[in-house]
């Protein structure tokens, strides 16, 4: 291709849209356009890098006998309903895009396609003797995300690939997972990336275990909690630890303690030289759902400790089965209740409040009480007096209050203790979420009556799985781990071309017949090559080449009339050297991507 | 690929959903399924089969220079504001699927991409010196059809390849406008379909000239008119043509004639004995619009014509440019107007009759007038007299009331005269539309305001033209032009695989041994080939092997002990041989599409 009739339009400085590096440098490299907040036009240099992300993984799948299919975009409300889960991604997060059309029914705009895979297998999918199956698609997908940002990183409109598996048992799931996670692998490694496999919580997709793959990167929006040894690595949504040891609280009795207006844990600890340990925290916060009241929730944690959003919400999920989609989880305020609490003075011996509907009273349901092992573990601490400026020392479960049901609720930090190994202590990196795969076990094909007949005759539902990677993301993620000072350095298997030829002079005829030929050959030779033909000074030219990323450029300048070029390594490793004509083309031809 | 692995069901009975053969087919061939009205999910059958065809437009779209790219799906309301086709696409006739997002702002689900490419054009071409360029994609369009049926034909989500070109001058539009009648030409032709260009109207599209590219079949929605010598072809909402010669009517003054009751020209004529073609038909509508009141229409044709409702919206359109879109034309009934009218005595002398909205007069805005050459031609006719029970016999026009704008409004009808030579007589055919092409000159550019500098130095509007295929609907179209009573026979080009080896007996060892050897050679030649080995009967597997219609059967049978089997010619030209498997094979590796 020449340049010329690229379309190529490069930006000397950064957008103001822009907030990460990668974000910027697909902007400035003509790569893509926004046209509303998270929706991009991807031009032709940017579709070239997804079709060469897609052949790979289109072979990677074909290895795990998994077959090419396309699902619809435009997904019936009611099968979502079916789910359970049509109110909560539109009404809860509300990242499903929904419309109504013109018989009045509601469709969603498929951010996942579980319920409609399932659908179809229900359909087509009678007997073990088919099974196991993979299905997948490479798919354009939305999200209506609260903040769209980071360009591809998190847009509304984006491209996935997403499979769905179908087994007749539980190994047979797990065999496939295990598939797909060296499927995965060899994926990212393909595409010259550096990825991790994290576990992972399973969020709005649900499921019995997942696991994540991370391009490590600043400027990723996960956070990765690892032991050093290699043997744990998780995001710290699901990160699991042990907390620092407790300073025991040698108390013999308990008592109270007058505490004017020292509402946090630190005012305590500072004015009595308490150690945070010694301390319950109490929190009293409010769920709400798509098909029941809110509920009122109280969490007892160690007073150093901190909630994990996530954990708190998968508990409160799974503990309200019935209340349909957890819309929210929000701190309770004195607003939501009809009596007065002393909040700050919160202990885990708090009677249920009554809350507050308008100006009405709600007949009181019982708190969901929690308690993190780190504040069912204390033999004895402070905690609040449920009354103003006052604290209990020396409190004890079973004498205050029953030990609430004990659940994973706090959030593991960086140098926290490993569970597997308690010399190791965890160690924080940034990542980015390029792929995701899950064991679903049987959640869907339960609520949608995906039932096969199995070897001994008789009914039961299918087992699943599913996994997903961020075509769109993961070019991105390439350049934020592949670029330097100057611009994108794209990994040779998903650069959008392999060589550009940059005629230094396009006022010389001698540099035109040489670069045209070499052009010409290494077409002809199956290789994906750029010619710079502009009618620009070189200097442009080179910048832009550097820019724009292609992994190798074949300067072709003043020593055309010898047939010498400079050949130059964008990825630094080699550098820069001149060379014979033939030389340099015998060179790219020898390289991976640059040949059939 | 092993039938076994395919998650292949396939129906013995016809769908109750499908209404047309090639629906049917795709359905029982376990080709798709579907999800809602026109909204289905492809199967690895049918996703193979787009692949194909979509490699063959890829590799048509490169030789003429069009660069692959990827516009969103969203996109903003105010887009489509700025070119005038909001109302028209969402409140008129309401194809365009739309939505608000969390931030209260209206998207709309792309059925076209005009707008967006504009937009991007204006951002990215500043000069002469990138022209001509011309982008193009494949994508799912989405359109909330009225009444989605047939399958792909009409469905709700679709795939289509779209194009657009840019030009710094209309000669160069042209240029690229007969290269892509070219490319589109071989387009259907590698893909097995026999397909006619016809001349079309532009519709919600618009510019200058348009032309359609039908697949001809008895199922087809569109009738084409063209000539047997082959050098007219239309659709027949633009087909033009010669009308019958009219009868003279022999009467020199005008008188009045009492025609009781006789409110339709049948009856008139048949009453009085008049010819049609000496009768003047008055039509009486009402035009509504997005940002202007409604407008009656007054429309005279000759007796014997019908009124084409393709043209008459056009003819409206061009004359009310300040009223927005046009959103419909209705007949203008006695409840709209505040005064009686005589309908069924109706002449083109009728004055301006006052309308009406619910209980109020509205001021009354002047008919709008059109007549039709075949009417404007008449010397003197009948026609109503504006009073019930009585017309006028030999009137003319200057003395009852001038000619209204004379415009083609008539539809053209199959057995009418060419314009290009008149002893050429039209013959219709049905067909379904599986490409247009349009010149759609600087309607969006001026619009949009998408500005380059021309070689002069000052700034004009871009030229441009639209390329589209319907990528979805060109495959079901390929099985309503192939198909026989046992299924599909799918052009080999575009078929999901090209051979199917079954084995008649799973049970014997020496069928599998053979069946495997020759899959696994084929596989390894770079054929695509299906190797049935389900433990299903030999009749059975034929049946399913016909019904999905792939090209080639390799029958491992009871000749396999001395290496002989069977192949047979789905297409039915070369029917059925036995041959040795050596020789059937080297007759495989030399078939187009067989190996790569």
């Amino acid at each position: 291709m020449r340049v010329s009739r690229l379309m190529l339009v490069t930006l000397r400085d950064d957008p103001a849209e822009a907030e990460i590096t990668s974000h910027k440098l697909l902007l400035r490299a003509g790569y893509m356009r926004r046209l509303a907040p998270g929706i991009f036009a991807y031009l032709p240099l940017l579709w070239r890098v997804l079709q060469k992300v897609s052949a790979i993984v289109r072979e990677e799948m074909a290895a795990v006998d998994a077959l090419e299919t396309l699902l619809p975009q435009l997904q019936p409300a009611d099968l979502w309903r079916r789910s359970g889960r049509w109110d909560g991604y539109t009404a809860g997060e509300g990242i499903m895009f929904h419309l109504v059309d013109r018989q009045e029914r509601s469709l969603g705009l498929g951010p996942t396609h579980e319920e409609v895979v399932t659908e179809l297998a229900a359909d087509l999918l009678r007997s073990y003797r088919q099974l196991p199956v993979c299905l997948y698609q490479i798919q354009t997908k939305f999200r209506d995300e609260i903040r769209p940002r980071f360009g591809l990183m998190r847009g509304r409109e984006f491209i996935m690939k997403d499979a769905y598996s179908f087994h007749a048992d539980e190994a047979c799931l797990r065999r496939t997972y295990a598939a797909m996670d060296g499927a995965y692998r060899r994926i990212f490694e393909r595409c010259g990336l550096r990825a991790v496999a994290v576990e992972a919580d399973s969020g709005a997709i649900g499921g019995s275990a997942s696991q994540e793959f991370m391009v490590t990167a600043e400027a990723g929006e996960d956070l990765i909690l690892a032991s050093p040894d290699g043997r744990y690595a998780a995001n710290q949504e699901r990160a699991v630890s042990l907390p620092a040891a407790a300073v025991p609280l040698e108390v013999s009795t308990c008592q109270p303690l007058a505490t004017p207006a020292q509402t946090s844990i630190d005012e305590l600890c500072t004015a009595h030289g308490f150690d945070p340990t010694q301390t319950l925290k109490v929190l009293l916060l409010l769920a709400r759902f798509a098909a029941a009241p809110p509920r009122g929730v109280l969490v007892c944690l160690r007073g150093d400790q901190q909630l994990n959003d996530v954990k708190l919400a998968n508990a409160v999920t799974a503990r309200c089965a019935d209340a349909g989609a957890l819309l929210e989880i929000v701190p309770l305020l004195a607003d939501h209740l009809w009596d007065a609490v002393p909040f700050g003075f919160l202990g885990p011996h708090l009677e249920d409040p009554a809350l507050r509907q308008g100006e009405a009273r709600v007949a009181a349901a019982p708190l969901l009480r929690l308690a993190d092992p780190s504040a069912a573990d204390l033999e004895a601490f402070v905690c609040g007096a449920n009354r103003s400026d006052e604290h209990l020392v020396g409190a004890r479960w079973g004498e205050l209050c029953p030990v609430p049901e004990v659940v994973d609720l706090r959030a593991a930090q960086p140098g926290d203790r490993c569970l597997h190994d308690p010399s190791q202590r965890l160690e924080a990196a940034r990542g980015i979420e390029v792929g995701h795969i899950f064991q679903l076990g049987r959640k869907y094909s339960e609520a949608l009556e995906a039932r096969f007949t199995n070897e001994a005759g008789s009914e039961e539902p299918l087992w699943m799985g599913c996994y997903g990677i961020g075509v769109s993301r993961l070019a991105q993620a390439a350049v934020e781990q592949h670029h330097d000072a100057d611009g994108i350095r794209w990994p040779v298997a998903i650069a959008p071309y392999t060589v550009i030829i940059v005629i230094a002079s396009s006022q010389d005829p001698v540099q035109v017949a040489l670069a045209e030929e070499l052009y010409e050959r290494l077409r002809l030779g199956g290789c994906d090559v750029l010619l710079d033909d502009r009618p620009e000074r070189a200097g442009v030219k080179f910048k832009d080449a550097d820019l724009i990323g292609i992994p190798w450029r074949l300067v072709v300048g003043r020593g055309a009339g010898e047939r010498k070029v400079e050949l130059v390594d964008r990825s630094g490793d080699t550098g820069k050297r001149e060379l014979s004509a033939d030389a340099a083309l015998e060179h790219l031809r020898g390289l991976p991507g640059a040949s059939p």
